[in-house]
């Protein structure tokens, strides 16, 4: 063996060997501010978590104990990168009560829905590929596609959605044709909005004029407090429409499985990045999810948490309309966990956040959900799923009362 | 409502759309091979499969079963993106034991060791960006990083693995400096060599002296059956080392569970990318993984993993001297999956593949491990873990058959 000259073991300039890409890389906004909240005496609407007591544990146990004394090679081995072909025609039967009628073969399942949004990334965006999204639009899609350099266009968020309407002159005016536009139609996040019919269908139609493609996020569909499903616009536009699902909201989110509904040949784009991106989803997870929703208890299950939810939502909006002082406003969703409230202009929520903590409550400041950084100061996004009615009250009463200081001050 | 025309719902072109890196990324050629040997009397040495009746199967039930009655809310919940922090734990302990001393904070948790490869490349490549391997390499790696559209450059792989001697002339006459060389020092897929210890040390010799990082993928490490264990090079230059490890091999596939062993300032890079990419892993699957290490199992089913790999791997040995032609030969594993063949010139492994699926038994064409297509034409891969002792004799002896009957043509 040759002896050599020992040399430097200082530290290493790791920033020269960094991609481009990983300045446009940040750490979450809402985990860091999580961060914040692990302190149990504060009362946090912060997160975007599903209520705990509420998994349907024994199930998922009874799948465990079945899958592993039936199928054990198979629940534990590789398997395809498309996904577990069982639990792939559930959700080809599923998404065609929706009016989504596509076979199997279009559906690739994913690790999670972020998972989703990062393959979509991976596939469409190229370093300062325009992307049109309202704002404010979901945090994890920004995160993700950050991540490829996207440039974020942007058009506004009303009372009821994204604004379509806005959209035409946005790609006249800027001669950019976006990759795709990102619409999260039912119970926005972190609007709460659902975006009516008409909308959907302008929507289509420009998207048929101009050629375009539409990314529709839908984790929230299944959980309607109150009036009628809409059709998803991936059932009105089959042959542009990239939809995905999961089941984190109506199942649980530790198991990581979301889905991806998409065209033939995009399907066959995305399973070659999730080749290189984790090979596949985790065999056994997905073997538990086909399992609880194949015996129909992920049904009962979402009609249970569809009832205690839309209580938590009654319940926060309630204390809302008691607690909060006058020149405040929010939005009323008809689902999902999330709703969306404006604080007079005096009061800027960022900087509140540091008051709202001193009186254990948290939120997200409504900046975060803006791509471009450009709006949501007198703005927040409220959590109602996670937590019980009681706390939700008091939690609304602590933000109603350090609201008035600041407005008093 | 507007009315309003209806227009084109013909074909969309979808290649307009889509970002440049798709041209780059293909389906895995190992994936493709495969559905030709779904056929059960295929005897397929082609896949990298662990043997799926030596799974634990009841401990892997047992663990399910007290996670989901202990702490079911911890373990279906969503958790934080860097991992389970028992499991960072546990693996900082084990990783000590190899000589590799860093802290549970500077351990990030992988969907699989796949996604490890594809954090680095979203974190470390930009287009273009050298990256240094040995020709053959690990077909995962270049699959996760063709899709950032590296630029791979290539030194030699003999007898005892990567030719570490050929790095400085590589990195000299290129007047590239590599954003990290990759390695998979213990049982390389697909050589089946191992690193000695004096290439180890002239690697990081070479690292140091030209501020280099390395990135150590070490899948197989435990899987040992022969001579001692060699000093990780992660141990050896901590300040300047990716280390990759995996429980897909010694516990099972089916979870997706691997991790990340770096430097503090990288894993908080690495930790935004996961974010992005997928929040975090299977809760569940971590904690599975956990609670089957923290009580022991592990290591008692790695000592039976071995023994029985152990037996394949020399019966594999034994019969390609008895059954393969004169002109053959083939690296001698001390352990791993895999072993690395080389046929007489006259064979072409890609051509001579269709012959074998002939003869009902499969390999993967040794061209396909060449970042640049440039080598392996005359060798294949061969997997010993997979099937009994049995089959593995009558699948080398058809091989051997095919092998005769092309030379004698």
């Amino acid at each position: 063996m040759t002896v050599y000259a020992s040399s430097t073991t200082g530290p290493v300039n790791w920033e020269r060997f960094l991609a481009e890409r990983t300045h446009n890389m940040k750490s979450s906004a809402i985990r860091e501010l999580l961060k914040l909240t692990q302190d149990p005496s504060v009362i946090s609407f912060a997160g975007g978590l599903p209520a705990p007591e509420l998994f349907p544990v024994r199930e998922i146990e009874e799948a465990c104990n079945y899958l592993l004394r039936e199928e054990p090679k198979r629940a534990l081995q590789y398997s395809t990168t498309e996904g577990h072909p069982p639990l792939r025609e559930f959700l080809a039967d599923t998404m065609a009560k929706y009016g989504i009628r596509h076979s199997p073969a279009n559906i690739l399942i994913t690790t999670g829905s972020q998972q989703a949004l990062d393959l979509i990334g991976k596939t469409f965006i190229d370093p300062g590929a325009p992307i049109l999204t309202a704002a404010p639009t979901y945090l994890g899609a920004i995160q993700a596609w950050r991540a490829y350099q996207a440039r974020f266009i942007s058009v506004g968020l009303d009372d009821h959605g994204m604004c379509v309407d806005q959209i035409e002159d946005i790609i006249k005016k800027k001669k950019d044709t976006p990759r795709f536009i990102y619409v999260l139609p039912n119970f926005h996040n972190p609007g709460g909005t659902t975006l009516p019919e008409d909308r959907r269908r302008l929507l289509v139609q420009l998207a048929r004029q101009h050629d375009l493609i539409i990314v529709e996020d839908d984790p929230y569909g299944a959980l309607r407090y109150e009036g009628e499903d809409l059709t998803p616009i991936s059932a009105m536009a089959p042959e542009r429409t990239i939809y995905l699902g999961t089941f984190s909201k109506t199942l649980t989110p530790g198991l990581r499985i979301g889905w991806i509904v998409a065209p033939a040949e995009i399907v066959q784009r995305l399973v070659q990045a999730k080749q290189g991106a984790d090979l596949h989803s985790s065999t056994f997870d997905q073997m538990i999810a086909n399992d609880v929703a194949q015996r129909g208890i992920l049904k009962v299950h979402v009609r249970k948490i569809r009832k205690i939810y839309g209580e938590r939502r009654d319940t926060m909006l309630d204390s809302l309309a008691e607690f909060w002082p006058a020149g405040c406003s929010w939005t009323h969703p008809e689902g999902g966990l999330f709703l969306w409230a404006r604080v007079p202009e005096a009061i800027d929520t960022q900087t509140f956040f540091k008051r709202a903590i001193e009186k254990k409550v948290a939120y997200v400041p409504g900046i975060n959900f803006f791509p471009l950084g450009d709006g949501g100061n007198n703005a927040m996004r409220l959590n109602f799923s996670y937590s019980s009615s009681d706390v939700i009250v008091e939690g609304v009463r602590r933000l109603g009362l350090a609201l008035k200081e600041a407005l008093a001050e």
